[in-house]
């Protein structure tokens, strides 16, 4: 008697940019390793879009990973309409899982009709979850692992480790802290690996004695060509990138929050120039607002801290904010490094010292990582 | 038509110590939150087990939780033989999770047996996983999550969380890190709650003006008093309970160390005190040998650092030690709290700055919650 065939396992992905590219890799070490469990999981790529173009393969057999991006270059293939694309993958012989590493609200708008066709989605795409609170409801109703999976016998099942400090395992312990009946007091940290960057450089708790630390304005320089920063740095500095993951991890410990603009969010754009008409016109016009940051740093030095800008969540209040905060020199978030993120879970079990998990926050290897972990997440769950 | 039935999950608990005790009430919360779901999840708790008696459960219906400490107490149910109650669940109407609070090495060499006969296993036990690497291999050959899942066709699961950092997310972000693909070069980290007080407090990085801080021999007075160590500190100060947590994550990440004293560790009892015969003639006697200890502390700060007690893992060239080294004022290592412990993967994908993860390591509520969360994967896997 012949072996049994492997079982498939479909992936569609949607987004070859930054994590999309990073992923690609780790997606064909997961393959071998699957392939070589007893029994064998056949994990198979049917389908890669882009903006552009996408290869969607012939008869559910699989895409070579290792030689992608050169199919995708050379796909002459048109862009089906998402929902008609989405219907098409749900008629597979077997699980699909939708892997989405673009950062579109249309692509997120999908996910629910997605889930309740059976696609299960693993992604990184922070607006899908900081969008409206009814985009919310929709996708978690539509989930296998939802509040309650009700909404058809097949739902898929959704995961999204890397849309809140990418590969760091934040979503899955405080979905342990609250899953086995702590109770959370308080979420704390720095989200945007360029606000830390900027800060840690503006403001280091060591200042080298031999040269002064740079400007804010210079700062922002610096990362801009280092490649931490959007385009427009502004995007960054709006404080929006922040709000987002902090409306997630609230959403997750239960706070209903509207909109990831419902909560005072301080921009650190100074108000004459937010109508520059470009990255490079702002960056040019920053120095000359260079004061104020400076007045803040210099009283935060006077007692002995240091000026950064963080998220936190007061859960028994339910109140987000997200702005520039002092901390004593002494403190985990003054002594973060680099562009590292950095959260603190104040919970009762876990007393005055928090549960503190940091390390890089952002960059295409770490963020593809929390979604291959995810990944791997979601075949367990399906077999 | 009546409802199916919720299908039953039976949970086995050996140990009712300081981790039996936190864990009832995380369990007797998991069990309604799973009685909740859709469709509902019955796990009943069938067996209670400790050092002198045991309640076993008739019919395979369910123990009260709330009030099982009164039922163990009032038991008389005789002792039976570990294996023939291990037999006996094996024969349960559905799948049985046994959750091994003790510390017990005679209990662990049950666990292949256990699993193959198709119970899963969660545990804080230490010793399973730091004892000979035959009973390691023994335990992940006969799992069905080990490396060849052949022993048998129902075989259990096994998870052990909270045996090294308790709930701290440790073993999961390592199995994360290595099933994705990444390159671990270096585990470091302070893994003893009783060493990371007693340093902290001997060898503060922002020492009290107005109070000189206190000698070693006085701090481990102080830590035993406060009942942050074993009844005889020795148990802490050599080192092995670090060598114990060192040895599993080396074995997790592939290093099959032979046992916990195959490596360097590093003793804090001075060798005349080895031979003390109890644990306050010990501490009578260690400020006799208060010397030493203040040379390496005055030494390492003529450099501007301080003393931690760590253990290490060279993932290259399969090096682990264990014992005392100095560390920047600045470093996260000698940053640290209380009685916390932290740890810092060092990855290819994380490069220069570390994944890092910190917080309580140790108590009875922390380290149930690990064994807890472990509980509801097997329940999943178990789906």
């Amino acid at each position: 008697m012949s072996p049994p065939e492997p079982r498939p396992i479909f992936v569609a992905i949607i987004g070859v940019g930054g994590v999309g590219t990073a992923f690609l890799p780790q997606l064909d070490h997961v393959r071998r390793t699957l392939a070589a469990r007893h029994p064998p999981i056949d994990l198979r790529l049917i389908l890669a879009r882009r903006t552009t173009t996408q290869v969607l393969a012939a008869n559910w057999h699989a895409l070579d990973i290792p030689t992608l991006a050169t199919t995708l270059a050379a796909s002459h293939q048109p862009l089906q309409p998402l929902p008609e694309l989405l219907a098409h993958l749900a008629t597979a012989p077997g699980s699909v899982i939708l892997v989405d590493n673009t950062s579109s609200l249309d692509v997120a708008r999908a996910y629910p009709a997605a889930l309740r066709q059976g696609l299960s989605i693993v992604t990184p795409n922070k607006k899908a979850f900081s969008d409206s609170y009814e985009l919310w409801q929709a996708i978690f109703n539509a989930a296998a692992n939802g509040p309650s999976p009700t909404s058809s016998p097949n739902a898929g099942y959704i995961l999204h480790e890397s849309s809140v400090g990418a590969g760091l395992p934040l979503l899955t312990t405080l979905a342990d802290l609250l899953a086995t009946g702590d109770t959370l007091t308080k979420i704390e940290g720095v989200f945007s690996g360029t606000m830390s960057f900027l800060f840690n450089t503006f403001n280091p708790v060591t200042p080298d004695p031999t040269t002064p630390a740079p400007t804010f304005s210079a700062s922002v320089t610096t990362a801009k060509a280092l490649g931490y920063t959007e385009p427009d740095p502004r995007d960054d500095l709006n404080g929006l990138d922040v709000a987002r993951k902090l409306t997630i991890l609230a959403r997750l410990a239960h706070i209903p929050i509207p909109t990831c603009t419902s909560f005072p969010v301080q921009s650190l754009i100074p108000p004459p120039l937010a109508t520059c008409t470009s990255g490079s016109d702002f960056l040019a016009q920053l120095p000359h607002h260079d004061t104020q940051m400076d007045d803040l740093k210099a009283s935060a030095a006077n007692q002995g801290k240091v000026i950064r800008f963080v998220g936190s969540i007061d859960v028994a209040s339910q109140t987000l904010k997200v702005g520039l905060e002092s901390f004593d020199v002494s403190h985990p978030i003054a002594a973060l490094k680099g562009s590292d993120n950095i959260v603190s879970f104040y919970t009762k079990r876990y007393g005055d010292n928090p549960l503190i998990i940091q390390g890089a926050g952002a960059g295409g290897e770490v963020t593809a990582m929390g979604v291959t972990a995810d990944l791997l997440r979601v075949v367990q769950l399906l077999q």
